[in-house]
C-alpha cells in the first residue's frame, strides 16, 4: 500500500499543480531534486571532475540500482543521455544488409520509425509493421507468421506508445523472438517506472529507458540494457574513450561490459538524480506502483467517458497510466492551454508521432492525461470537472 | 583588461581550491550555477515540460549566444550533450565509401581516432595522419600535398589536443580545405572558451564544442556548428522527432536548420547554464580571455621548466592554456594525488589518449595543468612551489 500522504509531501508541487503530464516528465520527488542540487553545488565548490571522483562509488551504485530495477546485472547497463540516445545506440549497433527485415508494431514511435525509414532508404532495410489485434495490441499470431519467413534481423517494438494507454505484449513478443533466435529491442521509455519490468521475463536483448518520465528522474537522463550474452553480437555505432581503448596505432579493444555503449562525458548531477529516482521507485515497489497507476487511469477513463462529446481513445487489452481523448468541437491544444491556465498539466499527442496507428484510426490531435501513483482520486475528480466545464460550456 | 577580483569573487571556489584542471572541467562562475539550480527548482515546482516551455525564449537565446561566440548564425547551431556527441553526429553524417581518404593530425584525440579505425575496418576508410612540423603542429605543406592526391573525403582535426598546449593551425587547415573543396570538421572541444573562434576565419564546415571545459559551462552540455551551405551535403546519422517530421507512412522531411542534428530531449538546466556561460565569456571578451590564458600558461611553463628534473612537454609554435610535464622519478598520477591533497586540481594525460603523438615522442603519463583567466600569478607561484617541493624532496 502506497502512503499517499508521504509521497505527496515529498512532491511539494502536488500542492501547486495538478500534474497529469507524467508521460511527458513526471514531477521529481524531493530527494531527486536535492541530490542534483547538491552535486552542482559540489561541482562549483571543488570542480566538475573532482566532484565526480568524490561521487565515484555512488555512481557505481546507480548501475546497481538500475540493474535491480530490471532484474539485470550492473554490467548489462549503460548510462545514456535519454531514451532516444539509448535506443539509437542499440538500433544502429546492427549491421543491416539490403533485404534484412525489421518487424515492429503499428503504434511505433515516430523517432524510432524515422530511423527505420532512413535505413530503408540508405540500406534497403525492409520494414514491416505487424498488424494489431482488434483490441489494439501487436498481434502475436501475426508476429509468429512474420517470423516464420526468413530474413528477420530484428524485432523492435515500443512497449507503451506515446499516444495512449496501450501496453504491448512484450513478454509474448520476447517469447516469439527467443523461439526464432531473433534479437529483440524493447523501447521501454514510457513503461519503465510505471510497469514492473523484468528483462528475464521480457526476453529482450536490448531495452531503452528515459529517466524523466515514469521514473521521476531528471531530464536528460536514461539508460540502455544490453543482455550479457548478446553484447558481442552487435558493435556500438560510435566509440569513445569510455567504450574502447586505443592500444596500437591501428587497433582498439572494446571494453567487456555494456559501458561500451556509453559516452565518456555525462551531466553527473542528472546521473546521481537518476540513481536516487530509481531507488525511490524501488523503495515503494514497482508492483505497487503499477497497480495504483492502472487503478487511477481506469478511474480517469471512466470519468472522461461519461462526459458528453468526449471520446477516450485508449486501446489494448492491457492499459497503463496514459489516457488520451478528444472532445467534440474543441481542439486538443485548446484543452491543454485552458487546463494549463487552471494549473493542470497535460500534453497533446499529434498523429505524426505515431503515424501508422493514427492514420489507421483516423486520429486527430489528442489530449494526453497521464497519471502517476502520487496523483489522487480527488485530482481525477477535479480533472474530470475541468474537462466537463469545457465540453458543456 | 579582465577584472580579476570580480571574476574570482564570482568563482568562490577560487578561495578553496587551486584549480588547474580547466581543460578537464573549469570552475563554473556563480551565474551558471545559479541558473541551473533555479531551473531544477522550477522543474520540481511546475513540471519538467512546463518549466522548459516557460524558458522557451531563453532557450532560443542560447542558440543566439553560441552563434555570436562563433560568428555564426543561430540556424547553424545544434545543441548536443557534449563535444563527443557533437563530433560523432558530424563525423558519422558522412557516407564514407571504401577507399575514401580521411586526413587528420598526429595529435588527434583517441575518441575521434577510434571512430576512424572503426570505419577503416568496417568501411575501408583510409586514415592518414598528416605529419607534424618540427615545432609540433600539423604541417600545412604536408596537408597540401595530401590534398593534391584524389579521394580525400574529409579533413578532421583536433584544434587543441588533450595532451598539451599545442594549438593546431586551424585557419590554415581551413584555407587548404576550402581551396580543394574538401569538408573540414574541427574538434574545438578544448579551444572554445580559451581561443577566439570565428568560423568564417576558421573555414570549417563543422565544429564541435563542449560546455564543461574552457567555456565554464555545465557538465553534459555542448554544441555542434554546421555551416549553412553545408547542411544538405550530409545527413544526420540518427533521426528523431526534433530532426525530422514523419509525414507519410514511408516518408519523412528533415527540418531545414542545424537542429536536424539534435535529439528531442535535453537536460534543460544544463542547456540554460551553458547559455549563461557563453554570455559570461562574451561579456569578458574572448580576445581578452585568450591573451590572459596564454600569458598565464607561458608563466607556468617558465616556472616549471626552471625546476630540477621537470620536463615541460608542450609543443607547437602557438600554445594555449594547457601545460603538460613530467618529473624525474615521480609518476604523474602520484603528482596529481599529492597536489590534490593540497587542494590543487590537475589531471593526468596518458599515452593512449593521443597514441600517435605519444608513441612518436615516447611520452609517459604526463601531469596536465591547465590554467584559465581567473587563475592568478600567485597561483602559478604556489603551484610551482608545490611541484618543487616534490621534485627536490
Amino acid at each position: 500500500m502506497i502512503d499517499l500522504t508521504k509521497v505527496r509531501a515529498e512532491t511539494p508541487a502536488c500542492e501547486e499543480v495538478l500534474h497529469f503530464n507524467n508521460a511527458g516528465a513526471a514531477l521529481m520527488p524531493d530527494p531527486v531534486v536535492v541530490r542534483q542540487l547538491a552535486h552542482i553545488h559540489r561541482e562549483a565548490e571543488i570542480g566538475g571532475y573532482e566532484a565526480a571522483r568524490e561521487a565515484a562509488e555512488e555512481i557505481d551504485g546507480v548501475y546497481r540500482s538500475i540493474a535491480r530495477l530490471l532484474n539485470a546485472a550492473p554490467e548489462e547497463i549503460a548510462l545514456m543521455e535519454n531514451a532516444t540516445a539509448a535506443w539509437n545506440a542499440a538500433f544502429f549497433a546492427f549491421d543491416f544488409q539490403p533485404g534484412d527485415r525489421l518487424l515492429t508494431g503499428e503504434a511505433e514511435y515516430a523517432s524510432n520509425y524515422l530511423n527505420y525509414l532512413k535505413l530503408a532508404r540508405s540500406k534497403g532495410l525492409v520494414v514491416e509493421a505487424i498488424p494489431s489485434t482488434s483490441e489494439g495490441e501487436l498481434s502475436i499470431p501475426a508476429l509468429e507468421a512474420a517470423c516464420a519467413k526468413p530474413g528477420v534481423k530484428l524485432i523492435a517494438v515500443t512497449h507503451v506508445p506515446t499516444n495512449g494507454g496501450l501496453v504491448n505484449p512484450a513478454e509474448e513478443i520476447g517469447r516469439v523472438a527467443r523461439s526464432h533466435g531473433i534479437p529483440f529491442l524493447l523501447d521501454a521509455c514510457q513503461s519503465a517506472g510505471q510497469i514492473n519490468l523484468d528483462v528475464e521475463k521480457l526476453g529482450c536483448d536490448l531495452l531503452s529507458v528515459t529517466g524523466r518520465k515514469y521514473l521521476r528522474g531528471p531530464r536528460g537522463s536514461g539508460f540502455l540494457y544490453v543482455r550479457r550474452g548478446f553484447l558481442d553480437q552487435v558493435e556500438p555505432p560510435v566509440l569513445d574513450l569510455r567504450a574502447a581503448k586505443w592500444v596500437t596505432p591501428d587497433r582498439y579493444e572494446l571494453r567487456p561490459d555494456a559501458k561500451r555503449f556509453e559516452n565518456w562525458e555525462y551531466n553527473y548531477a542528472a546521473v546521481l538524480g537518476l540513481g536516487v529516482a530509481v531507488d525511490y521507485a524501488l523503495a515503494i515497489g514497482l508492483p505497487e506502483i503499477e497497480a495504483r497507476v492502472c487503478t487511477l487511469a481506469t478511474g480517469l477513463r471512466e470519468r472522461l467517458a461519461a462526459l458528453p462529446g468526449v471520446t477516450v481513445q485508449d486501446i489494448g487489452s492491457r492499459r497503463c497510466g496514459i489516457c488520451v481523448f478528444q472532445a467534440e468541437g474543441i481542439e486538443a491544444s485548446d484543452i491543454r492551454e485552458r487546463l494549463s491556465a487552471q494549473g493542470i498539466n497535460t500534453s497533446v499527442t499529434d498523429p505524426n508521432s505515431t503515424l501508422l496507428d493514427a492514420t489507421k484510426r483516423r486520429l486527430p490531435d489528442l489530449l494526453r492525461a497521464s497519471v502517476h501513483y502520487y496523483n489522487s482520486e480527488d485530482e481525477l475528480d477535479r480533472f474530470a470537472a475541468a474537462v466537463k466545464e469545457m465540453v458543456t460550456a
